[in-house]
């Protein structure tokens, strides 16, 4: 048979990730990794080059996985890379995305090819979960929980306030929220009476502690109007705990199949490493972009629009046999 | 818009669920129930006929949902029924489900109609995350619990036990176990030794309680070799606490995401009515059986064969904005 394969472009913690990943996957091969670096200068496992030498490789790739940031990389890569190769990415600037789509649809629709687009699993799996839920019981609730889990973005904010060495924030829901919903009790939802923000920090020398922690709670968006928890540590017992990048959450829906019957339907994940599991779900989406690019299914695709068992590199008949 | 028009075969638990479940959905409607029974003996909501007329609506149901037992009804029902309609089934017997594929794909190939089978929980939604947690995590194990839920089965069974006058039996997963694999902790996993059988029954008068009791205990494949707690009571209290259909029960893979990182996917159900959810999915996917028609993708499908979007009444657009 032969494999599937796939390009990586960008060598963050996501494009290692994707790296790692495909050892578990014998059907598709990894032909190199692409970065703006200088490819000499990357720790990688495997062939690195220039990203402009990206062309070269138009037809010894059958899959790009956009490893960028969303905020500035993927908005402006995924259509350009589009023109040339099938691409899946994580695009997750939710209100964006509608956006993201049409551009992405109308070059991969010109150029045959397919785009699968904001995988991973906030949008991703998690909307997928959304989606299945309220489908099947049109009457009822979804409740969404993120955590526990290390927020980049909230972590750097951290890291910006003066007096503040070094910090990680986790996001945590109040577990006796999602423990109504999954008893199948009426709650109040907004997401910051759901969720709560830990911060561990490392001061810098001669900082004002009571200062610092006045700057945090009271930052707009990020900490104002959360429960937060402030906790000072030294870098070595930073460094030693809160390297690792956990991350997860919950999907629920409380749904209504009568008038007097209600079903919880119920989605989670617990993940050691984000970024690595994220990369996985790359991964799948990748193999079935590969096979929509093979039936000439064209344009832009999201979770929404793909079979299952596209994801899977088994035979439709194995599936049945095994799995349903 | 016009509405996709339902029919409903047979008015057991399953067909009154799909009765009911209709209301949620405004897309959708019922032109009747079509039962083996005299019509107008069935207490319905809505018109009910004799199945010998359905063909007689062959131009007023664009999909017929098949509400009848998979041991007797569906394996003949089905490739029937579905020379002239589309039709979706819950059919649930998992060793049979190859050889029903393949009889209902020609037979709707052949006829031009789609075929959607095994629809329902698991078969169907367990089936869906099982398929998706393994393309995602190729590495891992994949553990499924069912309960806690009466089992109708198990149930009827007891019943059949001399000096056994009502009864119910309910299945339950142990609590240690799951949480055990939700905690990432390696478990030696057997169906047996991870659900406990939980019996109500009402004995004849002068039934022998410990001749019963063993009668039930010692049945192979029902109970044998499972841990079975037994509680005798009197019928009214069996009519007051054990009248409901709960069931449930949860998918967990514990997935490697590297060889030192560890992901949880976790799907669950908790359901006061199992037919009731049982009947919202078969909705869900007839919904997707009348589009899958409307785009010619004639023959079976299962629950991995349909893409997400197409159970939802809401246009592409509007799920990418609202739910991804």
């Amino acid at each position: 048979m032969k494999k599937t394969r796939i390009g990586i472009v960008g060598y963050g913690n996501l494009g290692k990730g994707v790296e790692a990943g495909l050892k578990h996957s014998p059907d598709l091969e990894l032909t190199g990794i692409f970065t703006r670096r200088q490819p000499d200068q990357l720790e990688t496992l495997s062939p690195a080059y220039s990203i402009d030498k990206l062309i070269d490789f138009k037809n010894s790739i059958d899959v790009l996985i956009l490893c960028g940031g969303s905020q500035k990389d993927i908005p402006l890569q995924a259509p350009e890379l589009a023109q040339t190769f099938n691409t899946v990415d994580t695009y997750d600037n939710h209100n964006e995305i509608p956006v993201h789509f049409e551009r992405l649809d109308k070059v991969a629709k010109e150029n045959k090819t397919v785009a699968v687009l904001s995988t991973g699993w906030d949008p991703g799996l998690f909307s997928l979960n959304r989606l299945i839920a309220e489908a099947i019981m049109p009457k009822g609730e979804t409740y969404t929980f993120w955590g526990p889990g290390l927020s980049q973005g909230h972590s750097d904010a951290v890291r910006r306030v003066k007096g503040v060495k070094n910090a990680a924030q986790y996001t945590v829901p109040k577990k006796e929220r999602v423990d109504k919903v999954k008893d199948k009790q009426p709650i109040h939802y907004n997401k910051k009476e759901a969720h709560k923000r830990v911060v561990y920090l490392v001061l810098e020398e001669g900082a004002d502690e009571s200062k610092v922690k006045e700057a945090i709670i009271s930052m707009p968006d990020y900490f104002q109007g959360y429960e937060t928890k402030i906790t000072i540590l030294d870098q070595d017992t930073l460094d030693k705990d809160h390297q690792g990048m956990p991350h997860g959450g919950t999907v629920i829906r409380q749904g209504k199949t009568t008038d007097e019957n209600t079903a919880i339907y119920q989605f989670g994940l617990d993940l050691d490493s984000n970024p690595e599991f994220t990369a996985a779900v790359t991964i799948a989406y990748a193999r079935a972009a590969a096979r929509l690019a093979k039936e000439r299914q064209y344009g832009a695709k999201t979770v929404f629009d793909i079979a299952p068992g596209y994801l899977s590199p088994e035979s439709p008949e194995d599936l049945r046999r095994k799995l349903l």
